[in-house]
């Protein structure tokens, strides 16, 4: 039996063909090291700033594509970089740079929100197609002005102020009678540049503290949630927006563990109030590419917690999952292509983080694999490349099941195994 | 309803998991052009001979598993060069290009069968692990001996003869009543190398001819076949192996244009049997990665037409409709990693094969591809990144569904607008 399948759903379709047309195609040129870049005659090129790994697994959707991209990575070593053949060296933060990996793709993308707008305003002004655009990007990087646009669009957010002195501090303690949760408007993630002061007297002296070293500062009312959920659609310039079935997040100190697709139990009224969230986000910030919205869900109600303008943790559940991958779709979105239908494929899709352990276990991770195949074939194990470091997001695995609990369960056991070298269900002296 | 959903089959599994200890990974090392071609840190590296669009889709597959492939490619614009970063330029008849690429690599596999013997012996010598083996390969190169060697297991083969002379042609013109299939042993492939002779004096003029040039011959009675079936199994050296549904695989001019999984309609007798022969085939033959057995159905009786030992067209449906796609197989098989899970994720998904048109029509293909996208969101379109050439393998098409007939008549307009820029079931001027 197949099961509620969660299905995905078309928000904007597009009647007129003439809209497709594609962008011209960019000529072959030599990479860094002399080697002739090929890329597919009559495809499309992206070229993509950053080389973690959402830019790794937006390259194996170009390959099935017949496309391919062209990376601005830091180092050759780095994830994406690893398995890309057209490898630009640089900085993201360097216009020369971005300029050199921008030149003749068709379209222009990222794996993290961090490259200068004014940079990308310079290329666009140059007939480059920047997608998304800074003029959607500005809310995926500021914490405070997406509130504040948010708040003008009738999307919930929990109360939240900008901070500059501990006069503010002060008043926003006593507004949230202490529920304050404190952000640093820029750069913050995975838990970072968050503070949940447990004193009035701690907030404002993590605040003079911050403000003197000139971080922009934002707080809002710590929302008391039952849990968390992420909304993702596309959406491409033509307009056309296709969303995925809404999912539950489960977070551990910060960061995403668990994906659950569908989210289970979720109440109907609340499934379609973050669905249309999530349309009206993209639409009304003009977005291009794929977003994801995470939610709060408490007390039988939903606000918004975080924007991402880019494939998210909270997505990668989809490579497995569903019809189309956030990838193939974020391609598809930012070339402005027909986007793929978003229907599950299986009745629940886990996704668990392989998240590195506070000391990494002396069996390579290549037997750790083998272990985890040999116990769960219907796994689907995705790597990174990326060396150990404690916390740091080195893969992830996909399960797809009939049960919640139990594919739950087994996507566990599995991540845990490729994080710990062991099985939590085992005595480590059973373990083999 | 999920309906029929043609398991896949573990035949055989591993107690043991000490028979499961990965290889020892390779040390990075620059490539042709200087780049430092870096792998991911403590996973395996597999080298694959050949620049075709198998190499390509074992490179999307070994991303996700956190792996990477080196390349021995003919150029550098190749299907599986464009995408791939570390790619050694050479000629794979060469002992020493093949010794470059093979250089710190945990095993070496192929996307043809057409490298040398010899070569390969001399690398296994200097400890290089060949995924499969020459004394393997050896019955994917000649359709002699793999008859020969398939009679001898008692899998089931049309009466066959080595043609080495007129008198030879002769008498098995007679023994076959004129039902005459003439075969080149080595190197044909899509309807290539292949007659139909219709009377004994073209059939004995043919050999005449093709023995001057010195190709080696042999001839097997033409089946009056209902259709023609493929077995896939995937086999590792520890011994492991599991089978896929068998599917139907419909021949155009000899050369595959669909697959269908599973074949619909296969009696239950007949689909144990060809998963019964595969199995012997893998184990007798001492296969490993993926074997295809094409398998001719022909009055409720089935016998083996061709061998191949790699991903096969008639696989390239598990790549959407199946939890392990063959190209993510074969790399777990010749690294000798345990199986994945091989049941299928829909109840019917046809491969729709793109075969350069007669005249490549204006439209560039990402146009098409839109349209395509358009029209059918559920359809997943792979390109190989090559050029048109009439009849050549450029793509294909991946499409899921719940009734056989809708599914085919869906995937055949959707291959067919990306061959001729037009929909089959549209008048020409009404198409857009």
């Amino acid at each position: 039996m197949r099961g509620y399948l969660g299905r995905g759903s078309v928000f904007r379709t597009l009647a007129n063909i003439s809209a497709m047309t594609p962008r011209p195609v960019s000529e072959p040129r030599p990479d860094e090291f002399g080697r002739p870049s090929a890329h597919a005659p009559g495809s499309a090129t992206v070229a993509v700033i950053g080389d973690g790994q959402l830019a790794r697994m937006m390259h194996t959707a170009a390959i099935e594509l017949g496309q391919s991209l062209r990376l601005l990575a830091g180092s050759p070593d780095a994830s994406a970089a690893q398995v890309c053949a057209d490898v630009v060296l640089g900085d993201y933060k360097d216009l020369a740079d971005l300029r050199r990996a921008a030149e003749g793709c068709d379209a222009l993308t990222f794996d993290h929100e961090h490259v200068p707008n004014e940079h990308l305003n310079i290329l666009i002004a140059n007939g480059i197609a920047v997608e998304p655009r800074p003029s959607a990007l500005i809310y995926a990087q500021d914490k405070l002005l997406m509130r504040q646009r948010l708040k003008e669009l009738g999307v919930p957010v929990p109360v939240f102020a900008e901070i500059t002195s501990t006069e503010d501090a002060s008043a926003f303690w006593a507004k949230t009678e202490g529920q304050v949760c404190l952000k640093t408007r820029r750069g913050g993630y995975d838990g970072h540049g968050v503070w949940f002061p447990e004193s009035e007297e701690e907030f404002c002296q993590l605040v003079s503290e911050l403000t003197a070293k000139d971080a922009p500062l934002m707080a809002e009312r710590k929302v008391a949630l039952d849990r968390e959920l992420s909304a993702m659609v596309a959406r491409r310039q033509s307009g056309e927006v296709r969303g995925w079935p809404v999912v539950e997040s489960v977070q551990r100190d910060g960061i995403c563990a668990e994906a659950i697709a569908p989210a289970p139990g979720l109440d109907e009224k609340l499934e379609a109030q973050a669905r249309e969230i999530a349309l009206k986000v993209a639409e009304g910030l003009g977005v291009t590419g794929v977003l994801a919205v995470e939610l709060f869900e408490a007390a039988g109600e939903i606000s918004v917690n975080e924007l991402a303008m880019r494939p998210h943790n909270t997505g990668h559940w989809t490579q497995d999952g569903c019809i189309t991958s956030q990838f193939e779709q974020h391609l598809r979105a930012v070339l402005d292509q027909p986007l793929g239908a978003t229907d599950a494929t299986a009745a629940v899709t886990v996704m668990a983080n392989v998240l590195g352990a506070a000391e990494d276990p002396d069996m390579p991770m290549s037997e750790r694999v083998a272990h985890v195949h040999q116990r769960f074939p219907q796994a689907k194990v995705h790597l990174y490349g990326k060396t150990h470091r404690p916390g740091r997001k080195i893969g992830h695995v996909n399960l797809c099941g009939e049960d919640v609990a139990e594919t739950r369960h087994n996507a566990q056991l599995a991540a845990g195994f490729l994080v710990h070298a062991r099985w939590a269900d085992q005595d480590a002296d059973q373990a083999s």
